[in-house]
């Protein structure tokens, strides 16, 4: 056979099946994987173009994110040790309100964008306003993105109701539907702030172009507490009610669940994406992680914002997800680290419904690959990569990344982007948006 | 004034007083800090031998590690996934049986030494057997260490019974006790692990020097039942019994804290070294961080061993810290970041009876300095250098370190030590301790 890349590995991490294969390569061509196999067996087989010898790392999935707000990396730091709603209406929604533009969105992208590859993400569940610019910068860098067409009850400088937010969304999607690394949900916020009418077309929408829905739900008790003071439902009852809670469901957050609601989800088929970060930054609580899995719910891993977090760090916050897993159920065995990076790779591929064709080191899935250098004192000795991976490696250590076979990092370098220009626009913002609130708060 | 090295930074954190001094210079003479004041004042009035410009950095003091176990990053990742007392009994003691030595302290701390450095520690407080080896690697390092004079019931290849323990750690101490580098505490394990008898003689001893104590307390819920189960005292009362709670403790852990407890805590000045991952990784429990910083108790941090967390890496750590104060509080102002950075450098020095001569950037201080470059997407835009070291930053932005003024980290390079000369030696110890384990289970 020949190929475009052979990368010989001294670890390959498929990820499915779970395990580790010992000086192992993956032959890519056209983007795609053509063969993972034994070294040895690729040196006589196997001619490339170009050979890639990675022989003190491990090979594995590219990291997916499968929760953020890209251009919230602009308020990076803007408000800390603040609970969600001081810091969502009272800081980040105000500064969105006076500065969310395509210019805006198309910087915080462009910074995200640095962030994650670099720390060796290769696809990014997105939610977020004007998400054709998170578009153009997704095609400009190379990088994998599932766009969600964002839904909400107010106005915001993006669109003026929920009708002006679901045709804008859609014509983005029309627009760049065309692309290899796109793909879209349908993004309503949360159901705290999405009333019935707009989910109803959601749904029906969502139902008939099979679109996967990617929402916050159950964020906080307090979500929960005030829609029942209301004297509503329990907002996953609601959405159920409202025919939302289906197989494209994606739930963010779900700090929030009770067995039946547990039970809810596992029946339905919904992924439930856990931002541990977010939730301990934010106070928000803390997601039975260990009982979804045990339920066979599938279970993905996003960093949210890093407004929120703050930062776009997957490897840390695997880590994050695999330590708050056991303190939260008291059982040192939860989310061990092979469940953890396989939720932070194919469990994230399969809640942007992309489970065919990203997430693990498969014949056919497109080689979205991340290599990480394990020879460094801080991840020395190595028992079990699995373990070195999750539990002490560093997003420094990402050394390599590949998205559909082109090469995004190389010996920790960025390819084809300037990361002058971009840290330099971030600081441009941070100078409008810190003038901004000095004005506003005299 | 003319000194050994100037130092410019683009900020400047002294932690105490706690904030941020913009374009600020530190100036060393004889390893101490001889002035902190603007860089512009301080072109006019300071001359250098040696002047440092890091003019993308932060520049604060070094790292406090309050609770290791140096040599056992040997066996990272040996055992993961597993409780507190399945992963000591069946797993760490019986290895730690086989193993532990001179040759294996000494490889393993000086593996340890080398990820603190390049992480930005200037100082740990240690617990293991064969101090001695320890306080040599230090020396050798250049990296300031309180060494635990330790005790514990059985006999290890370092004691026999608690009678050579001490025996054997207070000739430790008289042996290196003159190093300006190093100072001793007493280390007794655990309430579970140390009879009263010679936690008797510890207190004694500890009076008559004014010695520190460093012990595990309350890691788990399990040992404070069982010690109940067993007809005893809580373990804090036991200790309280028998005289131990005074100022000069360190109590590592204290997952299980009742109101009396931090009461009691609070009003003998005993420290609380709190270490988020162990405890998360371990699902040994949550300490209640904002309770006892409410009320007015030292609070430190420390990483425990690379066996159990699995890195030294205490910018990680003093971000769980933060993180987990938070979620389990309930309350996302707890443990602040301006707080965390407190607890990781002032708090550990006087956790380790250093609060007088480390731990903060004041005049009359060693020179035990941390510079991180924060000109980095990950951790663009600044708007508080706090926040962004503590909830941003990664151990790899650490550029430049001194210890007591003499460089030890220079643009990322570790000075005079031979990382690949370190990591072959653990490389060594991990293929010995696979043959062990192999041949031992079959």
């Amino acid at each position: 056979m020949h190929v475009q890349t052979l990368i010989h590995a001294r670890w390959v991490l498929p990820v499915a099946p779970a395990g580790v294969l010992e000086h192992h390569a993956v032959a890519i061509d056209g983007g795609q994987i053509q063969a993972v196999l034994p070294s040895a067996e690729a040196r006589e087989q196997i001619t490339a173009n170009e050979v890639v010898d990675l022989n003190r790392h491990a090979l594995m999935p590219g990291l997916v994110n499968t929760h953020t707000h890209a251009a919230m990396t602009l308020m990076r730091g803007m408000a800390d040790d603040l609970p969600l709603q001081t810091w969502l209406e009272q800081h980040i929604w105000p500064v969105e309100g006076a500065f969310a533009s395509p210019e805006f969105v198309q910087d915080g992208a462009r910074l995200a964008v640095a962030e994650m590859l670099a720390g060796g993400t290769t696809c990014f569940n997105e939610m977020y306003f004007f998400p054709d610019a998170t578009a153009r910068v997704a095609l400009e860098a190379g990088i994998r993105a599932c766009l969600g067409m964002i839904v909400i009850d107010f106005p915001t400088p993006w669109a003026q109701d929920w009708h002006d937010y679901i045709a804008k969304g859609c014509a983005v999607r029309d627009e760049f539907k065309r692309k290899d690394l796109l793909s879209f949900s349908f993004a309503p916020h949360a159901p705290y702030s999405v009333s019935d009418a707009p989910l109803e077309q959601v749904r029906s929408l969502s139902d008939e172009t099979d679109t996967r829905v990617h929402m916050h739900v159950h964020e906080t008790a307090f979500e929960v507490e005030q829609a029942q003071a209301d004297g509503g439902d329990r907002p996953l009852d609601r959405l159920d009610r409202l025919g939302l809670v289906t197989p494209n469901l994606s739930a963010v957050h779900m700090t929030q669940l009770s067995d039946a609601d547990i039970a809810l989800c596992a029946e339905r088929g919904v992924s439930v994406v856990h931002c541990p970060e977010s939730n301990m930054k934010l106070a928000s609580g803390q997601c039975r992680t260990r009982d979804l899995l045990a339920a066979g719910v599938n279970l993905a891993i996003g960093t949210d914002g890093a407004a929120s977090n703050n930062d776009l760090d997957m490897l840390g916050e695997l880590r994050s997800a695999a330590l708050l897993a056991k303190v939260t159920a008291g059982d040192a065995t939860a989310l061990s680290a092979t469940q953890a990076l396989e939720a932070a790779t194919l469990g994230g591929a399969r809640a942007m419904g992309l489970g065919d064709t990203i997430g693990s080191l498969q014949v056919g899935k497109w080689a979205d690959l991340t290599a990480i250098d394990l020879d460094t004192p801080a991840t020395t000795p190595v028992f079990d990569p699995v373990s070195t991976i999750v539990y002490a490696a560093s997003r420094d250590q990402v050394s390599d990344v590949w998205v559909a076979g082109q090469r995004k990092l190389q010996a920790g370098q960025l390819q084809g982007l300037d990361h002058t220009a971009i840290t330099r626009r971030a600081q441009h913002w941070r100078d409008r948006i810190t003038e901004h609130l000095a004005t506003n708060t005299t």
